[in-house]
This record gives C-alpha cells, structure tokens and sequence, in this order.
C-alpha cells in the first residue's frame, strides 16, 4: 500500500490546492482554506479525454469546497499526466476513425472505458485509503463520488463495490457496461442527461437510470445536445452533497 | 376589471402574508418584509382538492420571498373559499367512485381539470391585471408560474396564453388535454415527475416534457410514487426562479 505524498501546494481565493501523488497515480486535492477540522470527502472522476485540472473540474471544486467539502481527482489511466498504452493508442485511433466517418462511436467508447474501469476502480481505493490517512479527512468521515462521461464509466463500478461511498453523481454514458453494476447500487444518486443527445440514445440514458436500485434517486434532464449540459447541474451536485453528506450549503450560489 | 383588494394583513419571520380578492376571487399575496422595491412576481396554481393556504403553498412561498420575490396564489374554482357547481360535485363524485373501485382516475381527473382550466386562466390573466397595478409590483417586472397537478392543468395552459410569463415550473399531470398547449411554450420550463408513480404513466410524463418547445428546458424525475415528491424540488423551484427571474438567491438553502 502507497501512502499520500504532497508535491506542491498553492492557495485561491479560500481555495487550497495540493498536487498529490499515491504510488505512480497523480491527483489533486482541493480544500477550504478556512479551518482544519475533519470535513467529508468528495471523489471527482473527469471526462475522457480531459484531465484532474480539467477547468470542469476546478470550478466543481470550487463549488464542492464553498460547501465545505474536500475534493480529490485522479488522472485516469492514459489520460492527463499518465502515459498512453499501446491498447489505448490503438482505441484513440479507431474513436478518430469512426468519428471522422460519422460511425456510431458508443461501441467503441463503451469497451474502451469499460477496460479503463478495470484498471482504475482499484486505483481510486487506494487512493481513498490514502486520503483517509490524512487527519484532515480520516476514515469516519462521509465520502461522496461525482463523474460524467468517462468519470461514470469509471465510477458507477467503482461505488458498486466500494461501501464508503454513500452517494453519487452520474451521468452521459451508455448503459451497456454498467446496468448491472447500477442494480448493485443502493445509495443516493443523481442522474444528469442530455434530452437530445445526439451520441447517447434518450431511451439509453433512462434505461441506465432506471437500473439503479437506489431508494432515493433524482435525474436531470436538460434540453440540448451531448456537450450542452447546462453549468447549473453543477450547483445541483453541490446541493446534493450537502444535503448526503451532512454539511450545509454556504456560498455556491 | 376589478382592481384588487386587500382583506386582511399579517407577518411572520419576515414574510408579509395579505389576503385579497380580485372581483369574487380570493386570493393571497406573500411578500419579503423587507424593503418595498420593485420585485418579481410568482403565480402559484395550488394542487387538485387543496386550496390557496396550503401547507404546500405557504412552504414555497417562504422559499420564494427569501429568494426577493412577491407570491401570489388564488383559489382554483371549486376549492378552498370558493363554491362548487353542480358540475363541480359531479365530476368529484366520479372520482371518488372510480378510486374506490379501483379503476383509472386519469380520465376523470383529465376532464375535470381541463374544464376548471378554462374558467381559470382568464381568472388568473385579471387576477395579474390586478396585482401590477400594485406599486411593490408594477407592469414592467418579470412573472413567473408555478404549479404541480391542478396547478399544471390551470398554469400550462395560461402560460400558453400570456406572454408576460416567462419561466415556469409544471409537473404530475396527464399530457391529454395539455399536450398541445405545451408545444406553444417556449419559456423556460422545470417540470417534476415521479419515475414511480402509481396513477401517471411514466411513459405520459415524459411526453408531456418532450412536448415543450421551449429551448431551455429540465426534466426532474424522482424514485418514488404520486405523493412522495422530494421538498428539495421546491428548493430547485425557487433556484429556477432566480436564475431565470434576475434575483439571487439569499436564504432557502
């Protein structure tokens, strides 16, 4: 097991920033500057293509940590500062190709996440049990996930298996691969789509929404296409935590 | 035209609660206490069988005055301090019968909306004549609707009408008789459903989302059946309202 290590550090706006390293796996790690105490911890999953700074991600962080949370994202595996495999350079190229030639890409997508997953759910772990070493965070505290596209496709098996996770923020992804880990998900979740995906079919999305055996489960669906997903979903998830996660909303409106 | 009239005053933890009635409609305007600037203007269409007062009316309104905005609810006809019809019992006695028996209440409740829907959308287009003529109020500030059940048979079909609308909230309610309505609105729109629910469809829920033409537009659809709507959705109600209404949020976190 590799514990936590800082390598930089640098502050906001009431925002702290801590570039951080678990074994070979680089992450970051955002927290109110105000007060040390225990706080709850969210996991952040970016999308694909993107990275653990993606401005996505900063600016849920930003409102993630106004509600007084700590929130860590990792690079995935070939993405960000991790370097590609051979396999994933082979996917890449065959997403380019079916895209430039208007083919559907949801196959292509789907197997080539899902083989990420694999790698990446066991990473987020130790990652966690990383982060929960820290004082600032601990082992007691509540710990949320939140992540669309590749960060879904990544995550929905990840808090299938991982009971300190106790709620959730999913969406855009195709059902294949997951709906049979959603059936193994009974924490709160919420569900973001597109109404006019033009890349994820409607009935697709609300069939993976449908599969999540959650008691408590909420999706949001905005009017507009893949990549219109609306900045107010964010402020959503903000809500949403604060309201699993047992601390109240202070800024992010 | 009647000009408005107030019946009775009172406040409570900052809220101005006002009686009036418009002609023979009564009606009830909450107001922020503070301040007796210019504010945008909520309509509020109560639920079948429930009545301008309502616990649910009253808990919304506290979140929309926090939020800056004025509050205004009539009674629908036949409900609360208004007389039912012979039409009136009719129609609620076979409704009655039908839940009884256990056969489908849509139908019924369909038909019987629809009709009270007709005598009360211009009782709510004088009833807004009435309350901008009010100085706190005034012709020129932005109006908002919303309602769930009746108050979405009462309110998609005025906001269809009347173009000094320009956001509003609908849910739980058959499309039937208000399909075509929706496909005429263009504002934006929130609308709430249950995934789960016993007496709507869910496959007529979200028909009736997909009808509206409005560019901006948000499905929220929660676990659960008719009457367990989750209270955080009037939270989204009032944040819907000052994204879309101009003023910021203060206080119903």
């Amino acid at each position: 097991m590799h514990s936590l290590q800082f390598t930089a550090e640098s502050s906001s706006n009431g925002m702290v920033e801590r570039d951080f390293t678990v074994g070979d796996i680089p992450g970051v790690l955002w927290s109110p500057a105000s007060g040390t105490d225990r706080a709850p911890l969210v996991l952040m999953g970016h999308g694909g293509g993107q990275h653990k700074k993606h401005p996505a991600m900063a600016g849920r962080a930003r409102l993630l940590t106004g509600c007084g949370f700590h929130v860590a994202v990792i690079d995935a595996p070939g993405h960000g500062d991790r370097p590609r495999t051979e396999h994933d350079e082979q996917d890449i190229a065959e997403l380019r190709k079916a895209q430039a030639a208007g083919e559907p890409e949801g196959p292509i997508v789907v197997r080539y996440n899902a083989r990420l997953a694999e790698v990446a759910v066991p990473e987020w772990q130790a990652t966690l049990d990383a982060l929960q070493e820290l004082p600032e965070i601990g082992t007691d505290g509540p710990v949320g996930y939140v992540g669309i596209g590749l960060g879904t496709a990544i995550g929905l098996p990840l808090v299938a298996v991982e009971p300190r996770i106790t709620a959730a923020v999913f969406g855009m992804h195709w059902p294949d691969a997951l709906v049979e880990k959603a059936k193994q998900i009974t924490v709160p979740v919420e569900f973001a789509m597109q109404w006019d995906n033009e890349r994820i079919p409607r009935e697709a999305s609300l069939a993976l929404f449908d599969a999540f055996a959650s008691k408590e489960k909420t999706l949001h669906a905005n009017a507009g296409k893949h990549f219109d997903m609306p900045r107010f979903e964010a402020d959503s998830a903000a809500r949403f935590f604060a309201r699993h996660l047992g601390r109240t909303v202070t800024s992010p409106a």
